[in-house]
């Protein structure tokens, strides 16, 4: 299959991820490292836990050069992964020693016993590998193409908990996939996080220069208030992509790899020895929130006000009553006033504020819905003020403020002290 | 198809569905729909746009009585849902006068002018229905059972957009499903939420119980510090069932229908004419911005102080020094002073704080990572405290640690003044 265009499927087995009590993450997940990889999912299909399975997999096999099943590889009658891939190759289940070893290791490192049904995950289809789990009991199993009598179509039957899928998925697929698909080991991939500029700004700006580098793949990935952009070939190509998005948009990217904007701002203040407060009207602690989903903000953050009502304003910030009143609490003044009270009244180097109206209520022709002041201030230097308009509902409001509020302290905090 | 097991597959077209840009959502949304009307889905099926849809629909007809198709019904020529269902039945496509001037009405209305490309979203297989979408200019398309040549199965032709797709289904899919599958129109569904027990709970506690009610579906969905339980069937059923579960955990019931912690905390404080605060270390302003996700959550809540740091403690709310010295900042007296500052700060009523332990470092053999203490100070009231202890990554540390400081305020505020 080198060369080509690799005919990938991936099967989810699991009766959970078709009544709605839980999203299927897997065929997000698995598509994205494929897609570092060069490569394309072709069809992802959600089945119910038992015999279905046997069907599903005999009629994807015959399309495909790869497929990938999650689930079914557990103790229960309803896990028949194992059962079906055997039946679908017309060969035997035998136990593999190896797998039976680590099964009785799994548990005897947790002082459990093992149970008569567990036996049967040491089972693999005769001339297939064992992939090693290290993270539950279920070892995945590799089905080389030349074993399908019907095309040569390599089988990869992979854990259904997440925590043991990615692991494996890293460790045992992709060293194979690349293998068997002939991706070059020099091929990888670049990713640029950038937030304030859209996916549109791409297109317009960069998409004609990219679509011109030879072996370049790439896409674009956009959230709220957030885009990435991915790079896939080799090194060269990848270099010249990024290249000519950060000729366009440098100062609008966040990180080079994948971290967040608030894992690069607290690293920023982190570096330059500086402490941060936050002042937060209308996100409502969603920017604390974010800082310290970060382990070790501690270092970093000392506080945030989240100062809802007006009255909070001025007894914990120090809000001027007058400037409330003339200018309203979604105003330039108030703003000032909440980032330098929170400065002042948290003892700390870098304080930002926000003060906007989320909506659905509150707005008006001045200030309609989406309208947001925020505020930087920094010791010895004068305070900064933005003014944004995000039109979202509720919560997308909160997330794409909070963002402005956080690229606001990256744009304007030096790297060093 | 009436009685029996009515076999339905959903197919979502959408290459951005297949490259991990985005997550499939539709998939549990549907799910949890026909899961609510007592039906299931057999198989779900992710392809991307373009000419792949005719052959996944053709298989899918062949196997099914309904199939629910996502996608593929707007302006671009990679949109061919509509010409590949008139291939799979082998009829004309024709354009509907009715669903053209809905989409002249949907541009002039917004004063845009209808590229030409746009006409071919008013063309509809002969003998089928348009759906009419309030939210966009893709109508829906319903071919009837008897427009099958192969099988009697009814195909519903949706939009992609969810905004498009929920009121669509609810409106014009729902009715139609519950005539085809013989669905009565007494059959509904009653859904219980609950925190602080355990999914395992409720399968020791209930099920027997429940198993033995005739005509009752029931199913758990488990998120973290919440269960929900769905009662589906028809009333007598539903009820009989919904008095099993509130006599076994109806302390621990947050909500029927599908309300969130916060809106029921909100709300329970509002009818009691009670003003909030909050005192958050180890959460980080997560309670706060849970309850302002929330509209009109301002009328309820004032102020929310994230005192990260021990000083921000001692200075904000009064924390005394000295017990932070002696017995830590995640203690009982800690969280007692830290609830009572706020109340006093804030001038509130009602008071909650949290400080514990998120990780991944900092924990100790007397107090591990996962330990947190809670209190809540209500005016005129003495303060009471509580010790948590949630085993979870951080992120998951901080969610449950907000959902027992929530739940705390629920089980201790009164409802009426």
């Amino acid at each position: 299959m080198h060369g080509g265009v690799v005919h990938i499927e991936i099967i989810n087995t699991g009766s959970e991820l078709l009544l709605g009590n839980v999203q299927n993450t897997h065929g997000a997940w698995l598509g994205r490292e494929l897609f570092r990889l060069g490569l394309r999912v072709a069809r992802q299909t959600t089945i119910p836990d038992g015999a279905i399975i046997e069907q599903t997999l005999a009629e994807a096999v015959r399309r495909s050069d790869v497929v990938l099943v999650t689930g079914g590889l557990g103790p229960t009658s309803d896990d028949v992964t194992r059962e079906a891939t055997a039946a679908v190759l017309g060969c035997e289940l035998i136990e593999d020693e190896a797998a039976m070893r680590s099964l009785e290791e799994f548990f005897a490192s947790r002082k459990k016993v093992m149970a008569p049904t567990n036996r049967k995950q040491a089972q693999c289809p005769v001339g297939a590998d064992i992939l090693p789990n290290g993270n539950g009991t279920a070892p995945g199993i590799y089905v080389p193409p030349r074993m399908n009598p019907v095309r040569p179509c390599a089988i990869f039957l992979l854990p259904g908990p997440p925590r043991e899928l990615y692991p494996m998925f890293l460790a045992e697929v992709e060293p194979r996939l690349r293998s068997l698909a002939g991706v070059s080991a020099l091929r990888g991939m670049v990713e640029l996080k950038f937030t304030g500029v859209g996916e549109s700004d791409f297109h317009q700006a960069i998409d004609d220069q990219l679509a011109q580098i030879e072996g370049l793949e790439y896409g674009y990935c956009a959230r709220i208030s957030e885009v990435d952009l991915r790079l896939i070939g080799e090194q060269s190509a990848t270099a010249q992509g990024r290249a000519i998005a950060l000729a366009a948009f440098g100062p609008q990217c966040i990180s080079e790899g994948g971290d967040s904007l608030e894992f690069v701002v607290l690293e920023q203040l982190r570096r330059a020895g500086k402490t941060l407060a936050t002042a937060e009207s209308c996100t409502g602690g969603l920017v604390a929130s974010r800082l310290t989903d970060v382990p070790g903000s501690s270092e970093v953050f000392v506080q945030g006000f989240v100062t809802y009502a007006n009255r909070a304003k001025i007894a914990q910030l120090g809000v001027q009553v007058e400037d409330l009143e003339k200018c309203g609490a979604v105003s330039e003044e108030v703003a000032r006033q909440m980032a330098e009270g929170a400065l002042r009244a948290a003892s700390v180097d870098v304080a930002v504020s926000i003060t906007g109206i989320a909506g659905p209520g509150g707005g008006s022709p001045e200030k309609p819905v989406g309208t947001a002041w925020l505020a930087l201030a920094q010791r010895g230097l004068p305070t900064i003020a933005e003014k944004v308009f995000h039109l979202r509902d509720r919560n997308g409001f909160k997330k794409a403020a909070s963002q402005s509020a956080l690229d606001l302290i990256r744009r304007h905090v030096a790297p060093q002290p």
